[in-house]
């Protein structure tokens, strides 16, 4: 079934962190409008109420350059929907996309929905612990060499400031995350708190509270569902009720009485 | 009013860059909910569509300890939705109405509510410059000082990945930027990509590509709404079609042909 107006669109869209609760109006729209949907089989598990009586097109993971082509490809005729986990544009399918569309010798019509990234979606279940700067890392070496990303770890923790790590572990690499902490301990003290979130706004959400020391010593916890939230030197655990949460000042504390 | 429950709860809701078809579903959720909605003027305009027959207390930027206090004392009895720009744990207002409600005595429900971060929002209307390691920094020195924003950058640069830059400048700090690009120059090439989008998502949308360099030497563009993406090692401008995009690859096309 071609679109009404018989032209093709691309839609990039980020469907936050889980639930269709945090899809924006936008996204909920675009994969509304769209013939096809596209994406990682569990990425549109999350999204197939919307997708109903549309034709679906599932992926796995690792297949993401096939995937994009695919999906430029159906989109010179049809409005296609590529669905990207949190937002598109950090860690998901809005960079190989684009690549794939410079390549492309047709023109087609595109548009990048942004979403809920996965960092500030875990922070929001924690606390606030990324209430001023931050660095946002991934420990995924498929993409980019183990080398490069210690040396940028290496900086990132001479900064001062918390480190939301994506991707902190998987199979393939099960101590990619005890070498990170090893570096954090370099520069940050063993007590700095450290939030690890596994499946922020999905089913079996758990949130957890450590302290470098504590998870560099048992980081059994941690998947690769998991985003670990490293503080930094103004990052503390404090209580409201009896609940813990972990926060980093933006320093009104140093201007008012409150 | 009381709510219909007769207790209270905060909200503390990030209502995405602009727009309330950015909003998330739970966030659109949160307002609709609530008895109060209070917030900084210019967010609250955004979403006034949403706040129709509920109080609204409207307080302006700068009084956010003052704001912080007054929803705490709200919320004790009555639903209330505190708004906050983008996402609420980003230089948003989550920090500090936790560190109210942490000394606060009174057991009070709250619920942060993730949304879309101005920086990613940015991205997603010049291509996918975030689209792997990055760092989130404020030039505002209202709170931190600026020696350790400077430090922070020495650090940041240093990383070769891209730096989102919000609050770039204001009335009260106009060189700040020009600083900023100056300790970027230290690291990085004249020629960097960077991309500079003001009011995304809002009445008066604009987004312009320069460089390092060109930006450096004319920075005029760029006020206090703007967000500055400065580009990484691996950033460059691309075109699809007739328009310019930045991109920062993944490092697919170095295991791929495409």
């Amino acid at each position: 079934m071609p679109s009404s107006d018989n032209r093709g669109k691309l839609f990039i869209v980020g469907i936050g962190p889980g639930r269709t609760e945090q899809l924006t109006g936008r996204a909920k729209e675009a994969i509304l409008e769209s013939d096809i949907i596209i994406g990682n089989d569990f990425y549109l598990r999350l999204v197939e109420d919307l997708a109903e009586g549309k034709e679906v097109i599932r992926s796995s993971m690792g297949r993401e350059v096939e995937r994009a082509r695919r999906c430029v490809e159906l989109a010179r005729e049809k409005k296609v929907c590529m669905v990207s986990g949190g937002d598109p544009g950090v860690y998901g399918m809005a960079s190989i996309v684009l690549e794939v569309l410079e390549h492309d010798a047709s023109v087609i019509d595109y548009e990048v929905v942004p979403g809920v990234t996965a960092a500030t979606a875990a922070a929001s279940l924690a606390g606030s612990p990324l209430s001023g700067d931050y660095v946002t890392l991934s420990l995924s070496d498929l993409l980019t060499p183990w080398e490069v990303i210690c040396k940028r770890m290496d900086c990132a923790f001479q900064m001062g400031v918390p480190v939301a790590v994506y991707n902190p572990k998987s199979r393939g690499r099960p101590d990619n995350l005890a070498q990170a902490l090893t570096i954090a301990l370099k520069y940050r003290d063993d007590d700095v708190p450290v939030t690890v979130v596994k499946n922020a706004f999905r089913d079996e959400q758990e949130v957890r509270f450590f302290t470098l020391k504590s998870l560099f010593l048992d980081d059994s916890f941690v998947d690769m569902r998991s985003i670990v939230i490293i503080g930094g030197d103004e990052s503390r655990i404090g209580t409201i009720g009896e609940k813990d949460m972990m926060i980093t000042p933006r320093g009104y504390d140093r201007k008012y009485v409150y």
